[in-house]
């Protein structure tokens, strides 16, 4: 399984980067190799000032070796190795009517000090953060991932569309970083579902993410924006940099435990603004979305 | 001493505003109050968009009442109630060759269930973060700390200046987050200083702050300045987010516990940028700040 999800992540990056070059139409991924001293590495992609896309980066990884510390800490095993891949993905369109999005699908592996296997699971998710409110891209991205999801077991989305409602949430603001999708994580062998079962989910979810999110901005990119509506942009932006420095267990971890800090913070926007205590005006478009995101909304009914 | 100190934060966010004000010539600090549910409240003061500062926070707040069970688990105590008083700040200047800073003054005492205190500390310290370094600044700014601190002893500068270049790192990037001052906590009673004593240091330090930062300003508030020294220093501005949300304690205490958001992350600049893998080029003024950041120098030697 491990190779077959490799080959996997690294098709699914190829085919991502191919499609968001396309419909950019001027803007190239660049690649990096990176090397991580304890065994494996990755590659990222990044794409900025584009015709669309400010910046964007799409990387896989694929590391292995003797478990960190901090790791077996955090998760109270004592597993001795391990092996971990996945694709992480996050896009920054300039139009403040895009939205921004992010997924990522991952596979992990633990081995004790024989080397044999003792855990492994599969996680991921989409989920979209826009700048503006349009209830039918909403229903489009949700629609997408559920259809894919219920390939699997109609009792999948509903639990993993509410894991990312509360996974991706500044509790410090009482709001939602965007308008949800799916989250899920730790998905093992059970009653109903063989590793092999979770990872054709995974993989499955993998291949709705462009379908779940080109769309939208094909709709949206030549939505004419002015000042105001960046400055709004920039403001939300700082929410997500909140979220992602603050609440989110990957970039944390990462961040602490000597990850490759550049690739870690690839997900940040470009350009970001913090006022002090800025509030939309009533009755106004911006105040619709504040709204939506302190409660989570059922997209799909 | 809660009174006296109380007294002095007070008159000392006056000062620092007033003073801050007139050296601006345009913007005014705006007032907002604040009560906290549990008991106290605070001022905080922020201006914006002024002739030399983009944007400022000086804030004081005396909260008391019974101890959150997050404060208690983080301190490892069982007292329980608490009165806590402090002054804080931040100034970011437009002008890119005009340093940030930061500062606050605070002090903490502790009650048992019969209302006895049981502990109390005195806390605080200044720093500073220029995005091109001036060798001249930084010694005018430590020593005019090292000066003030030296009245109460010679063993305290270098105690707390060490102190501050240790707490003010981006671990994640081995840097720190600008070159230093002082920064102390929990100054309580010793052999050699009552908490009278340290009350009297505090305030000394706090008297110390303007004559620090401001004939720096005056010095550099007309260096013409490009856009790409406007770049860099949004650049740089991104790590001090990183910091304030990634390391800073008393920023991700106050988020996870219900402080007030708005107070918290009034420190955040205005605006901010995040590029993929910036690396200043060799041999500029941007790497030679980068250098200094990476090794804490002494600057009074």
């Amino acid at each position: 399984m491990k190779e077959e999800f490799t080959e996997f992540i690294r098709s699914l990056q190829d085919e991502i980067c191919k499609a968001l070059e396309e419909i950019d139409g001027k803007a190239r991924f660049v690649e990096d190799h990176w090397e991580r001293p304890g065994g494996g590495g990755g590659r990222s992609r990044v794409i900025s000032n584009g015709n669309i896309f400010e910046k964007g980066g799409v990387s896989t990884s694929l590391v292995h070796g003797k478990m960190p510390e901090a790791l077996k800490k955090n998760m109270k095993t004592d597993g001795e190795s391990f092996f971990a891949c996945g694709i992480s993905l996050v896009i920054h369109p300039e139009n403040p009517f895009v939205p921004t999005t992010h997924a990522n699908y991952r596979y992990f592996e633990m081995y004790n000090n024989k080397d044999e296997r003792i855990d492994h699971w599969f996680g991921g998710g989409a989920d979209l953060t826009p700048y503006y409110l349009f209830e039918e891209d909403a229903v489009h991205f949700h629609q997408t991932q559920k259809t894919a999801a219920d390939r699997h077991g109609e009792d999948l989305y509903p639990k993993f569309k509410k894991q990312c409602d509360d996974y991706f949430r500044n509790h410090h603001r009482n709001e939602g970083r965007g308008i949800g999708g799916t989250f899920f994580d730790y998905l093992r062998p059970d009653r109903n579902r063989s590793a092999r079962d979770w990872m054709g989910f995974d993989i499955d979810m993998g291949k709705a993410f462009l379908p779940s999110f080109l769309p939208i901005v094909e709709k949206r990119v030549n939505t004419p924006w002015g000042e105001e509506n960046r400055y709004w942009q920039e403001i939300r932006r700082g929410r997500y940099v909140e979220f992602n420095l603050v609440h989110d267990r990957g970039t944390l971890f990462g961040l602490k435990t000597n990850g490759r800090t550049e690739s870690i913070l690839m997900s940040l926007p470009p350009r970001v603004r913090w006022d002090y205590n800025h509030q939309p005006k009533p009755g106004t478009e911006e105040e619709k979305l504040i709204k939506v995101l302190q409660k989570p909304k059922d997209w799909i009914t």
